[in-house]
């Protein structure tokens, strides 16, 4: 049995034996049933929805790749030539190559081998080196392994990102430099907590940090054999990885102590992790393959947005863009080819479906788009998976809330507006709540609603981030009016309207062809990093130029925030788009 | 019960159950007695034998010191100033101590607990760096260690050889340069073969290379813990082991199959292994503390010669000087500043007491020393730890053949005298034989004799060295009348009789003011490596400086070989102090 807490349960939810997984303690053998909206089913797969991954920029392996295989057939050694293998394979390397090898480093597994696979192969061999790293862009290069014969035909690497939610894994054929196949999965350490605070809380405790490095080892492992299978090749044939993700992933992915990132001053044990071997994280390709990941800028603007800014190419632009990744914290940088400056905005995970009744991730079954008539006020929706909604998704959440704005069923504070000859607007447990969704239609058959307390929370977390833009560009001395191009990075970017999103003040009234979706930048800058030295010394460099903004330590951020929460804003005329709609519907 | 051979044992051997190991097969349980002069005691241990040992030469630790402890007294991160931890320690040691740390490389598991350390310590830390390996003399610098407060009050390192027979582990303090503590006991792999082939051979079957690795770990760290525990520090403090030894026990030590070492053309994986880390080995000193070993020349000159060459400074002389290890091969160096060539003659351990009926190791109950009247031809003896004899090593093996040569009981082919009026001399199971010691003043019990096949074995083992000699001086176009000292180094050499070695041929007849015990200077070499990079860069030069002369690729060696075959030599006028005494023998 368990004691159940009634906090925020309805006495209907109560009798169904509905309990808060967080307020209740479980006293003997009991049977958990998860609600159904909280089933984990995939969107499409990341492969199918992202078209066809264009090499970020002209490829040119011989001068790029960091990973070069050079077959040698060797001079066996004789009485009267009898130098150690070693040498004698530094030797042929030099001078069948033309390699300087004077300081080539050779770690002791391969080393450990060398005897066997020389005479194995008869003398003719296959070298694998890394040619630098970040730490020694200028090398000395390395001996990762030595294989028997010539096996130069092919190379592999793999660009990962590690999302707080998702996991992706880029195969990359280092000879053409494409991507070959793409897998995706839900990060394993989702079940220890959905948003980068509750993992590093997790982690903080017991052996919560390697538990929680053992379950994204064991996602990405899981990846990498799905892609070795489906391409018919070897998981030792893979050696290098780059990685990206946000500064918490990157600290747990290494084993390393997040607690720091999530108390003032928010720093990290460091912003560029040196390059690991990927025995050292147990990581499933080979044992000697470096594992670089990116370098972030600071605790909450990490490698996934250096590797973002990098890819999306607005560090190369003389027009001023603004870049912004909304997730559970909306990371946000603005600037051009000389400056770049960045801010995180902990939002919240409102846009993630948490902390809204009837919220849930972009998943089969979630409503991602409503449409609210602004004579009835009856809604209309669209679900992913053309099924039976179980709620609603972060898109879905925005589009409502534009809808429901737009349409006067709420006003510029978020208030419903109960006066209104509806049934979707009443009175409900939770104070007053407008109806999505009736209980005949949906797969939980229950309402879905949205009410005050979450039209509030989702009003603070788009407050947030509007209020994040206008510290940013007001701390370089500029307005938005200035920003050419708004960058919209990130998986739920992707699902974002702009049209919605502008209408109630998330993003800024701008003319519509200056937004770009970009996708999931974070991996298109780990593969970039994993293609190109070029790459990776302009990424360096990149998260050594980008300024951070604490906006916590910023005295003009609560004045900002406090004038975002309004709909669209406090400053309409910031919104001339949007109070051009309203007056059309207030004419009507 | 066991199969026995008879090959070899005499009937009373066979009566009272003795059976050569080697050609027994064991067919059921079964007890086995080992012969008492194999049984393991110790001759004086290494410390008390080897007088108070110098620093190589001045020592400067700020100039020479590879490990180095800085304290640093960090301003803790604040939101104006979130600089992430990495980056700040960096920062504070250029800050603090003016080093460059641009490049500064860092492990995993010391990032791992740089957060923790830091603020544990208050911001208070001794930082451990490595300043620069054989690999990359200048550079990076390695943090091996972070710890909190002020710990730079001791810095230590170990300097270890690793003898076919023995190991010795000097502990050293790194600030004064001083050796503190030394001890040493038998390589554990002794059990798995005597000599370098078998070892060899054993490693080639199986598990043998990781079984091998794993003894010779395991009395490493045997020492190490002695030495820990009788100076109170932690193993965890021992930042730095430097080691060498000959080519195979490197290799072994590594886990490198040693096969190749053992077929022509005798090649080594490496002559220089690169630098790994102690926990890659299992060592019980700090897991991040990097074991470097010194560089050998080839095969059959490891890197004790090196190291032995080295810490002998021929190569700084202007004299040419002729530096001998005789241990189962007899290693020799000749040259100077200018020139330096080698060679490995295989003497057999013939010296270590094997192949010889009652030979044995030095230990306990050894003869060590014989004096043969030539009137009566009594002999009388030395026996280490002064108890009844149990066998003889190879010291008395020289003392003995020398003895028996001058006084006429032995002609100058080694044939026996049986002709002498004295019991001592008979025809015994395996033909003639020479008895030293009698049944009733021995702890066996039994006659201890030396017989022809022993004698032969002997006359092998010197020609092989002396006849190396001839062909390394030959061979640069010079005699052995140009050298003007004779190092003798090696455990061995320590308690070798140059008048008894001159009289048998295997020294060269030269003013005795020329010749120099040096004891072992294998890990001298890894000493004076362990305090100083110039010591380093030097023995690393020195490995590629030294020629290596193949012996069995020469075609003059068979022919000097030969002539060194007789005692105490063909060309008796090479040994005029001999002749001398010869000839008084004769007019008395």
């Amino acid at each position: 049995m368990v004691r159940r807490s009634v906090a925020r349960l309805s006495p209907e939810a109560l009798d169904e034996g509905y309990a808060l997984a967080c307020q209740t303690a479980v006293k003997s053998d009991v049977v958990v049933s998860i609600p159904p909206q909280e089933k984990i089913e995939r969107r499409l797969p990341t492969s199918q929805r992202v078209a066809k991954i264009e090499v970020p920029f002209p490829y040119e392996p011989a001068e790029h790749q960091t990973i070069r295989k050079y077959f040698v057939e060797i001079e066996p050694p004789s009485l009267s030539d009898n130098t150690d293998d070693l040498a004698r394979l530094r030797r042929t390397l030099h001078a069948q190559h033309g390699l300087e090898m004077a300081h080539l480093r050779v770690d002791l597994p391969v080393l450990g081998k060398l005897a066997i696979v020389l005479r194995e192969g008869q003398w003719k061999a296959t070298v694998v080196l890394e040619m630098d790293t970040w730490v020694s862009p200028e090398g000395p290069p390395r001996l990762v392994d030595i294989v028997p014969g010539d096996g130069t035909a092919s190379s592999w690497g793999v660009a990962v990102d590690i999302g707080t939610t998702s996991n992706v894994v880029y195969l990359v054929d280092l000879l053409s430099g494409r991507v070959v196949d793409t897998a995706s999965d839900y990060n394993g350490q989702i079940a220890r907590g959905e948003d980068v605070i509750s993992r590093i809380i997790y982690a903080s405790k017991g052996d919560g940090l390697s538990e929680l490095q053992g379950l994204v080892v064991e996602t990405i492992n899981g990846l990498l054999s799905r892609l070795a299978e489906r391409n018919g090749i070897s998981p030792n044939e893979i050696y290098k990885m780059t990685v990206a993700g946000n500064s918490t992933m990157i600290h747990l992915f290494l084993g390393l102590f997040p607690e720091s990132i999530r108390l003032e001053p928010y720093v990290t044990t460091t912003n560029h992790p040196p390059p690991v071997l990927a025995s050292q994280l147990g990581l499933g390709i080979n044992a000697l393959a470096s594992v670089d990941c990116l370098p972030g800028v600071g605790g909450y603007v990490g490698a996934d947005i250096t590797g973002g800014v990098f890819s999306s190419r607005m560090c190369d632009s003389q027009d001023i863009s603004l870049f912004i990744d909304i997730g559970t914290n909306g990371e946000i940088v603005l600037g051009d080819c000389d400056w770049l400056i960045s801010c995180a905005c902990s939002a919240g995970p409102a846009f993630e479906g948490a902390g809204v009744q009837d919220g849930m991730r972009a998943t089969s079954g979630a409503i991602e788009e409503v449409w609210i008539d602004d004579s009835t006020f009856e809604a209309s929706y669209r679900v992913i998976g053309d099924e039976p909604p179980r709620g609603i998704c972060g898109s879905g959440l925005i589009s409502l809330l534009a809808e429901m704005f737009i349409s006067g069923t709420m006003d510029k504070r978020g208030n419903l507006n109960l006066g209104l000859d509806t049934p979707r607007l009443r009175e409900g447990d939770r104070g007053p709540e407008y109806v999505v969704a009736w209980a005949g239609e949906t797969a939980t058959g229950q309402d879905i609603v949205i009410n005050k307390v979450d039209i509030d929370n989702l009003l603070r977390a788009k407050a947030a981030v509007y209020a994040g833009f206008s510290v940013l560009a007001r701390s370089v001395g500029t307005d938005l009016s200035t920003v050419e191009r708004v960058l919209i990075a990130g998986a739920f970017g992707q699902y974002l309207d702009v049209e919605n999103a502008i209408q109630i003040g998330l993003l800024p009234d701008m003319p519509r062809h200056k937004f770009k979706y970009l996708g999931n930048t974070s991996i298109l800058g780990a593969y970039a990093a994993l293609l190109s030295r070029d790459a990776r010394r302009d990424i360096s460099e990149l998260g050594q130029r980008m300024t951070y903004l604490e906006l916590s330590a910023d005295n003009t951020f609560h004045d900002e925030w406090m004038s975002a929460l309004f709909l669209p804003h406090t400053h309409v005329s910031d919104f001339p788009s949007v109070m051009k709609l309203l007056e059309k519907g207030t004419e009507r």
